[in-house]
């Protein structure tokens, strides 16, 4: 049957990682897993027994479109708590995952053809899905001088739309104020349309992340129930748009998803009030990453940076290697430890780069680190 | 901020319905929905109850990008169990709904500006969704006589893809093995991609639905939990394609949407063996039915056809009325009732037509069409 162009993308290349660590499990070995970005733990206890309960109550049908209103309005009230900026509800969409706001975006923003500029290293869906939705992906090969996020000096002309991460993956470095105030007047000068991933938002280590919100309402904001409220598999996330957006937003969103998972909103509305369980994760998140940061160097990573937030170190390892891709799978074979190659984060210059998750027990973090520093002793890098 | 062409899809008419109906609710009058189509009840129990255990054994984090093995398994053993057709489970894909079914489809198989065959009377979210991905939709004006399905002489030229739905909403007609096969081999025979909607499947009245996949290997395949199931918010459904098309819908999956909810899936691999609970629903739906194609004539509705599958009603008032939309705005002014207005099915000649859904419990049809009565004999109609 015939295929399309552009629905020929790239794979993840992690998801090759993980199956083929999947294998060895199989066979009886024993891996400590660094590549996948999510955390070990399940969603909050009191979001679970209370979906449990709404299990026998509700018939968990169809919601309307945007969402549950009492959690598009107790994801406003987040704003408040968080940043003390007060957001009106109506402009916040329930989204399945970040996933789906992606598409809602891209859709919403951009016709065919135009140009859409993303920050290398960065997350690769947003280049697959700019390419299935045939928008053209303009990768900005941003500098560890500007902690891997772009500047406006380097913004390239002709940008119908900028996607940019803070805290970013996989550098985890975050935008100040000023610097995300510079890139979206840039892109306001310009008519460009900025889009701000906030997914790792509350996953921060020395101080508070910067919504784009507290710098204008003329943005998109996308965030997630994935990574800080522990919730990856339930798939619901949220947007906040400008106001003469959400008419838009909801039309496309009644016909590309009828609406987010029902279920996953009940268990996100819940876990928007386990506050201490979502710090008692970010505990161990900060206790891994100082574990890292002592123990990676010790391993012979030295080329890395303390990260903002999220929960990944970006190791440099081109005077180790120029085939990241094979290097991985070395130590995947020889130490037992998956970590992800740089390729699927930064096409070009990932060959020479890898990048570590710290999401899980602070037990594995330290068996993991011990492994790395076998492997790395047995190559003479450490 | 700017706005993009093809994001401008058409709302959905009855979400407008549905929230006018909301209104009066919140005021407190009492409304019988016989609008949106979707089951009031629940997920089957034995579902519920086995994710209720889960909820507490795993962490429900991300799953394979093309779903749980053992769904994935379970769901090619139910085309053994209804229609005898051997599935290799490695072809079955499982989706966010049958709506992450079609992104993925349509992504994989059409370029921008490539040309998808769509019937009308039709679910409106085909065209806009091709159009919110820069497909154009071609409308297929159906006929009476063809039971509102489209037959080969009918089909346009340089169609890259056709989507046909059976039994089909809102007709609720389905296509015999031999008209099906007469539509595949005609798109076989032009390059089309031929795309069968086969979410009503299981509901059905006098013969069992034909699955496109008794026909051809080289077809793609949509189905759901949402309605035989009565799952509809949890946002889980599937997709069969063919074997060399698997790899281009996992990389698409992986980026566009990571993968369907873990719960959900949980839910519908047990739900797969609530076969007592899906019967008894259907019994319902049996019921209504009948009480329906008696009713609706008593109440001035004459121009209707029994459906063979779904649980829809679609009456010809162009006698009564050409304008649905204000129609179907009194009827629920006068009678209470909350009916859809044909023209989210059919652009152009659903201005006079109404679908009826009769998805609910047998007490609320029965009061429906006795409201329907009283407002029809006000009119003079009955």
């Amino acid at each position: 049957m015939r295929n399309s162009r552009r629905g020929l993308v790239d794979p993840f290349i992690v998801m090759d990682i993980v199956a083929a660590a999947a294998r060895k499990e199989a066979d009886g070995q024993h891996i400590i897993h660094m590549e996948v970005g999510q955390p070990s733990t399940p969603a909050p206890a009191g979001a679970r027994a209370k979906l449990a309960e709404e299990l026998n109550q509700s018939s968990l049908g169809y919601t309307v479109s945007l969402g549950i209103p009492e959690l598009r309005e107790r994801i406003a009230r987040l704003y408040k708590d968080w940043y003390g900026v007060d957001l009106d509800p109506e402009r916040v969409i329930v989204t399945s995952g970040s996933s789906g706001a992606f598409i809602l975006a891209f859709t919403a923003l951009f016709d065919d053809g135009e140009r859409l500029g993303i920050g290398a290293p960065g997350y690769p869906s947003y280049r697959q899905i700019a390419k299935a939705l045939d928008i053209d992906p303009v990768m900005i090969e941003t500098q560890a001088a500007n902690r891997f996020q772009p500047v406006p000096s380097e913004l390239p002309a002709d940008l119908a739309g900028l996607m940019v991460a803070s805290p970013a993956n996989p550098s985890g470095t975050m935008l100040g104020h000023d610097e995300l105030a510079a890139l979206i007047n840039a892109c306001a000068d310009q008519g460009t349309a900025f889009i701000s991933d906030e997914i790792y938002h509350g996953i921060e280590y020395e101080k508070k992340a910067v919504t784009a919100l507290e710098v204008s309402d003329d943005v998109y904001v996308i965030n997630s129930f994935s990574k800080y409220f522990s919730m990856t598999g339930w798939r619901v996330g949220w947007m906040v748009v400008p106001p003469d957006h959400v008419r838009t937003i909801e039309r496309l969103a009644q016909n590309l998803f009828v609406c987010a998972p029902h279920a996953a909103q009940v268990a996100a509305l819940h876990a928007l009030d386990c506050e201490d369980e979502m710090q008692a994760n970010l505990q161990v998140y900060r206790q891994n990453r100082a574990l890292m940061m002592e123990g990676l160097p010790k391993a012979g990573f030295h080329k890395i940076a303390p990260p903002d937030g999220a929960f990944y170190i970006y190791a440099d390892v081109s005077d180790l290697t120029d085939d990241s891709l094979s290097f991985a799978a070395e130590i995947l074979d020889e130490a037992g430890v998956a970590v992800t190659p740089g390729l699927d984060f930064d096409p070009d210059r990932g060959a020479g780069t890898l990048r570590f998750c710290y999401a899980r027990a602070t037990e594995e973090i330290e068996e993991g680190l011990r492994r790395l520093k076998r492997f790395m002793s047995s190559r003479g890098f450490a």
